[in-house]
């Protein structure tokens, strides 16, 4: 692809540079070469410009010095993703058509365009939507829906009546439907409760490898368009997540929570069962909340506090060593200022 | 299934309305319709309980208005959960027969009514047990036993000699038998200690999705009589865990630890190795217990500590910014007040 | 195998009994019995030496009593670990040649005495080194390069370019090289970015069961010589792990970090992404890492610091609900002693 056809994909200008030039790669700035794209996006990485051997560079608008095509643009590592997406498709590995050995059951609607890979079982009444591939040995449980555009990769294990939108990409190993944790304690035994609600998962969401997300017992358990879950993540039964929320590796949610639109977790955080998290709000790694919180704030630590709160809790643990000592101190110093005093207290 | 029907099966009393409605649905009480049944278990929805449109509600001993059904229980939770166990038998989705494309090995044994699905991997000398069914890609290793009236669910991979006992729950990817974390460090070199024990799974064991389950470096690890798992869950070589204990999602048990029965253990747990945890002890969501610890109390924190001191430290530490200025403030008065006194304890 | 070729094995000398029994089986010291082989590695089992019914023990350097054969050796425990290997051959349940069930790709390369289990997907350009061994339901992706020796169980999936080493062992349901997880926020919506990098995985790394590491987005993600990793591990996009480091289960490296060689972390620890963590360190179960560290010291705790650190903090923890309370006595002596200055201060 060339860079001017670069340019026009991003929407930015050539300042400076041959625009014929072929562009087959990409790299960080310091080690691109000939025939290569990279970007600018921080100022730590200007010393790299002049020297790059790169043949073209993303770059904010300013005054730059180089030797490679500059094209200049408002958000230059946003930019660099929408590169990205035209030199590499989604799915430089997929499967072709539907492999002779997928096993489709009765009633099952597939639209143009699909792709199964080798050992697919795909059951009764499943309809999969227009330009969706499916990777090797993936199970896909009777009467699900898979919309258009969906990547699905191997060894996923989708249950029955799951309802999974358009351009989703859920990664391998990763299972939705599986009974929630559900038992009814009687006379010190557990008696399970069955699982018959659903899962349904809106567009545009990205689910990690190896991710379980429980059906609920009645109703369903759903997670909100765009959202985009790591690897490793639980998800509970009838837990409901917002509309392009993010969670990093192995965060868990338990049963009915609802976590807002737009939150962002970091990775190993748990929440509680039964709570409210509003939209907008962010929590640290390994944060435990154990409770509902307002939306458009900072958490973290265990259990879970306003962030600057957490930082000053902190702080204050470090300086628990010298308060004894100065404590003790006092105690000496009052003493001897007052000794008859001190007898009386004791 | 009409009203009376559901009324024998809970061991309850239609205290008014009609018993020969017929009851196809369940849902919660404030969107139960026509043709549901529901139930109240908790005092905050007796207030549904006139407006309800279900047909049916289960309700404990009392004085109730209702123009639905009403079937008396002791426990309404419980009566619901064995109503749901009628109208929805455990598996909606289950394969029917033995499929073509299944492989098995030499002298297998397979019981009556074995269901397993496509692609299913059966090795030499495994024994199944009657009525239990198995679901698509499911591998099950030399010599492993299955016994009567298990689920196991997709994309489950069972080692070799592995035990697993009747009305045993397998969720789809979840591994049992790979081996046990066992290495023998030798000049800077981590050299693998062959894992040759075995596990063992005891009846009506429920195990969540993408759990991974060690098999003993010798002897066996052991999940004892009515264990519940939820998913992500690290059970490590040679641990036992006593019967009718429950585990929330993404806990982890270190080698050799012994956890004994009707433990109830919360989300994101971890425990060391080679400790032991007493009967009927309970651990908070994200504790980290390090020592053994005695039976029937409330643990939480890290490291876990019994639930009420750990309150007590975590009181103490939301005080220590404000304990801080006070020692500070004690530290001028006292110099104030003795001046002298003061320069000689610098 | 003889008591005098196990001997020769783990280069000891038999101190007393009889060299020509034969030994079929090993067991722990309280527990062996004829035919069995054990051994004495902890001073605390050095009672039941005398009483073993085990026809061979492994003892260290001693004067020691025993109707057992007796085989001196330097590491009793070490020695162990050979007679197990030498018992016991790695993959006691390994599938034996390439399946006919098996689907190979183009231009695939596949080794002398390369086991493959049913239903296996082997994609175009694959190449798998002689004595490799894998089990059923596995998928290796387009292009991907499997050593000599390895063993890589049931339904484990391995996406396109990877590159894997010799002797390598992976347990089931892992999944290597799904997409790291890179999106570019613009106006509140989340765009992926693609991840094109790869991952490399050095010689006799092993790999728990249910682990995900991710491809990086340009470059690749790294697991240095002799890695072992544990079960439910979640390694990000372009983490680099030096040789011979261990990991616990459960724990999470975020991307772009690099662990360095020799490093010990235990379980459900996390590290934060882009920081660096020195040769030789140890990080305590559960802990946090939220910066760089230098190597050769212990971590522990949220925020991870020098464990000896950590301990005097939690330390003063367990005081502070006693230092309230001397501080309230302090301040009533205080103002007992000085009244009209404590009005004052006030």
């Amino acid at each position: 692809m060339r860079i001017s056809e670069l340019a026009k994909i991003v929407g930015g200008t050539i300042s400076s540079g041959a625009a014929d030039i072929d562009i087959k790669d990409v790299a960080p700035i310091e080690s691109a070469g000939p025939g290569a794209v990279t970007f600018l996006a921080n100022g730590r990485y200007t010393k790299f410009l002049k020297e790059t051997k790169a043949s073209a560079v993303l770059v904010p608008p300013g005054k730059w010095e180089s030797s490679a095509a500059l094209i200049v643009v408002d958000d230059p590592y946003f930019a660099f993703t929408q590169v990205l997406q035209a030199l590499f498709p989604l799915t430089l590995d997929q499967p072709e058509g539907i492999h002779p050995t997928v096993i489709t059951g009765k009633d099952v609607s597939i639209g143009e365009r699909v792709s199964i890979g080798p050992y697919g079982v795909i059951e009764d009444r499943v309809r999969i939507g227009a330009g969706t591939t499916i990777f090797p040995h993936t199970f896909i449980g009777r009467g699900s829906e898979i919309g258009k555009d969906c990547t699905i990769y191997s060894n996923v294990s989708i249950r029955d009546r799951i309802k999974i939108g358009h351009r989703v990409i859920i990664h391998s190993g990763t299972v939705i439907g599986s009974d929630g944790f559900g038992f009814a304690p009687k006379d010190g035994i557990y008696h399970k409760i069955p699982q018959i609600g659903i899962v349904v998962i809106e567009d545009d969401v990205e689910i990690g490898a190896n991710c379980a997300i429980d059906r609920a017992a009645l109703g369903e358990t759903r997670i909100g368009e765009g959202v985009k879950l790591d690897n490793l993540i639980q998800i509970a039964h009838s837990v409901k997540i917002g509309a392009h929320t993010v969670i990093a590796a192995q965060s868990g949610i338990s049963g009915s929570t609802v976590i807002g639109s737009r939150v962002v977790i970091g990775g190993q955080v748990g929440f509680v069962g039964h709570i409210t998290v509003g939209d907008g709000s962010m929590f640290g790694a390994q944060a435990g909340v154990t409770k509902s919180v307002p939306g458009d704030r900072v958490y973290s630590g265990y259990p879970a506090r306003e962030h600057r709160r957490q930082l000053k809790l902190e702080a204050g643990i470090t300086k628990l060593p010298d308060l004894i000592k100065r404590v003790k101190e006092l105690e000496n110093r009052l003493k001897a200022l007052a000794p008859e005093h001190h007898r009386e207290a004791e």
